[in-house]
């Protein structure tokens, strides 16, 4: 007997937006069968992910915290913040394989999907070529917002552009001018940046602000109309494309 | 009592990307409680979405096909095509507001997520004002092809564009030189131009080509490594981004 197959199976499960309903049967399934559930969070948290999927989490399941060792959102770019986050990373990996390797079938839970901005992809690069790794696919976050506020977004030919609210002004501008669509995250302290780069392209007064979507507390409001003060880490702001519309309601 | 509480609910709803355990819970439970089941097909077809979503249609729930009048993908900028397209989703939409003003409850399959290049969104334009409506977000393809692959696709502070096959080569390349991830849609015919601009940019050999992403019969491989024969018109290509990678292993 190869002794490959006695080990477990790594599952990159997407938790969707935040609505518990929002998860997938797959995702339902393989955390109901799961040995171990592993989840990032904050010092002192259980993470969003965890929340999402309490119901399906069966009674004796291990839990694995994967606790980031940084809370902040500035200085990614340093030395002082890439030395550390792929030392935990790395560590994070580690202390999944030896459940893998003690036979148990891991689930890592990934709130949206899994390979769109997740932190799962550092494990799943880490740990594929040593392990059987499968990804369940989620809905993600901008899914989810412009599902609670109705918003076509893209229609036809039009080009959909994802953007860090992150970006500098001038970069911006120069992205928001040439597309249709537009998501822009991470909004954030960067609020009153996002709006001067839309409004000097013409294209504040369709956009949306979207705070927690999908989730029980979750807002959105004309973008136009949100006040100054800063924005959570995790709002995102919606601006439509749908150029084209061969098929508009007159 | 209000006659407007009479009124039957319209919900798009999100397939998912062709798997069926990529339906999400909310799915399931608005496709269980639909009086009427609505879904886009083709002459002669009864659609991917209705395949999908199969084993959850209660006996006796009414179905209503949405029979596209065009096939052909060529053309649709031109006026023969809008006429038609429109005039079909205004019965469309008609329609489906004879059965929401019966009480019926309309559940409309979309494959994918609902507003991401997705009919639904033109009879949600024309019916949103005149009766409840909501939208069940669902995996997109996307989401179900680079979760096939495992191939993580942005990260961090990386831009995403979602590009349709359908521009010319030089807006490609112009749009790929400058993006980190590159998802383009609407490969069909375009597989030469979109692999000429893949590679005038440098990016060709990290690019994966996927036909039917998550259905049983999906495949994917190295764009390089595809040959030169048509594309199916739902193949989609990936160009991961990932440039900052602040946890990269090794």
């Amino acid at each position: 007997m190869n002794a490959a197959i006695l080990k477990g199976r790594l599952s990159g499960v997407g938790t969707g937006p935040g609505d518990p309903e929002l998860l997938t049967l797959k995702a339902v399934r393989a955390i109901g069968e799961a040995d171990v559930i592993a989840f990032f969070c904050k010092k002192g948290g259980t993470g969003n992910g965890r929340a999402i999927v309490e119901a399906h989490i069966r009674p004796g399941t291990l839990e694995l915290p994967l606790v980031y060792p940084v809370t902040t959102e500035t200085h990614k770019d340093g030395a002082d913040y890439r030395g550390p986050i792929s030392d935990f990373f790395d560590r994070s990996a580690e202390d999944i394989a030896a459940c893998l390797d003690a036979g148990k079938n891991v689930v890592v839970l990934s709130e949206g999907d899994p390979l769109f901005y997740g932190s799962y992809m550092h494990l799943h690069v880490r740990l594929q070529n040593r392990y059987r790794a499968e990804v369940v696919a989620g809905v993600t976050a901008m899914s989810g917002c412009w599902s609670m506020t109705g918003l076509p977004l893209v229609q036809g030919d039009d080009i959909l552009s994802v953007l860090p609210g992150t970006l500098s002004e001038e970069k911006l501008v120069e992205r928001l001018a040439d597309t249709d669509g537009a998501v822009i995250m991470k909004v954030g302290r960067n609020l009153p940046k996002i709006r001067r780069a839309l409004a000097s392209v013409g294209k504040l007064s369709g956009a949306l602000y979207v705070e927690r979507g999908t989730m029980s507390n979750g807002a959105a409001q004309k973008l136009e109309e949100r006040d100054e003060s800063p924005a959570p880490y995790f709002s995102i702001v919606l601006v439509p494309g749908w150029s084209t519309r061969p098929g508009e309601a007159g």
